[in-house]
């Protein structure tokens, strides 16, 4: 199976734990709106198809389109090997990454808490506010939770000593966090040798190590969803 | 299979979203935490678990325990005559309720733009500000997505003829901006027939009527996600 992934092509963004899981098992896909006339390809879809997706990312795999990166990985897991089959650690695994995706929303909002419309300059001392919070009692309570999952799984991994998709996930968080808060991220990862462990893990898989020296990953910047404004930083 | 539904006792919340569903198929289920000691059960079983939830709503189905009130749809849909059993359209409903999910997250957000931790008097310009962006663009893009949805599925429901869970949290999100802000809601559901015409054939339905009347719905107050402070409304 060949997969076409859709998403902005200027970002890492949601896209990019979808990218991440396609990398990492070597599949098949064409990242569509990176090519040229691939966004105007892209908007034509969310016009023209009769379950049409609300936003980007979506991934075609043959007839299906899916969208919300969540349930796209659901999808791919135990197709790219990155989940078991049995339903149980389906479920499980999805939820984690609900957990996942609501934990990067809030990531969004520390520079847009008044709603993606504003720009970051028009609500700053907004983001400044958020961003202590976030920093404060949200980061370290999303990420204790994952550190305890992994305690209670047996390690190393999120769901036990099997690698899956969630992995890549805490790892682009990680990753995301570093570059927007270094200093606080400094402070919160004391206390998390088992998500930096995933993390570590995750950067020295073969597959991965070649996709981040590639020209396929796109640098971090300030359009996405991490981003490094130094002023919301501890 | 008698279900159990763990959630906060006072608050329809995000928990409601599953009650609807309980409810509409006549399932039996116990709402644990409405019992005495009902809240401690649900505490422990959060600390206890090996896979744990990271909040409520969960639900504790034989041995499984789900979290994320989409992810219990998901699994509960099929099991309740909710969602039909094909995988394509699981997914779609899915990717749907996924939709929902984020918009009901704004919706929580008008009234704590900075994050749950701070009080709504420690935020109100903050919340003003997220709240008109929300009533004059976020909320007509959700609700004309599922307008949309609707029209190209042929109606009259989301999914077309098949009457789902997505249509019954399409009730309770129309319910919960409605108490929330009756005067935007007036104007925003003009050019959304086929959203309130999905509203009103749910409420008509014998079960969930029934259900309404019931000391089991618990009466919108603002403990939860959607608030009446007039001062937010248009």
């Amino acid at each position: 199976m060949r997969y076409q992934l859709f998403y902005w092509p200027e970002i890492q963004g949601r896209g990019e734990f979808v990218r991440l899981a396609l990398e990492d098992a070597g599949a098949s896909y064409e990242d569509v709106a990176r090519k040229a006339g691939g966004v105007s390809r892209m908007m034509k879809m969310m016009d023209g198809e009769k379950r049409p997706p609300f936003a980007p990312p979506f991934l075609k795999a043959g007839k299906l389109v899916i969208a919300q990166s969540a349930e796209i990985l659901f999808y791919l897991g135990p197709r790219l090997k990155l989940a078991p089959r049995a339903d149980a650690d389906r479920l499980w695994l999805h939820q984690l990454q609900l957990t996942v995706t609501d934990f990067v929303k809030e990531a969004h909002d520390t520079h847009h808490p008044l709603g993606a419309e504003f720009y970051y300059e028009d609500a700053k001392p907004e983001a400044k506010r958020f961003t202590d919070n976030f920093l404060a009692e949200r980061t370290p309570k999303y990420l204790g939770y994952f550190e305890t999952v992994i305690k209670k799984s047996g390690g190393p991994y999120a769901l036990g000593r099997k690698f899956t998709y969630v992995d890549l996930s805490l790892f682009q968080s990680i990753e995301g966090l570093r570059y927007a808060f270094p200093k606080a991220m400094t402070r919160i990862e004391v206390g998390l040798p088992r998500v930096v462990a995933v993390h570590d893990k995750v950067a020295a898989r073969p597959n991965i190590k070649k996709y981040l020296a590639s020209s396929r990953r796109i640098a971090f910047n300030e359009m996405g969803v991490f981003r490094r404004y130094p002023e919301l930083d501890d």
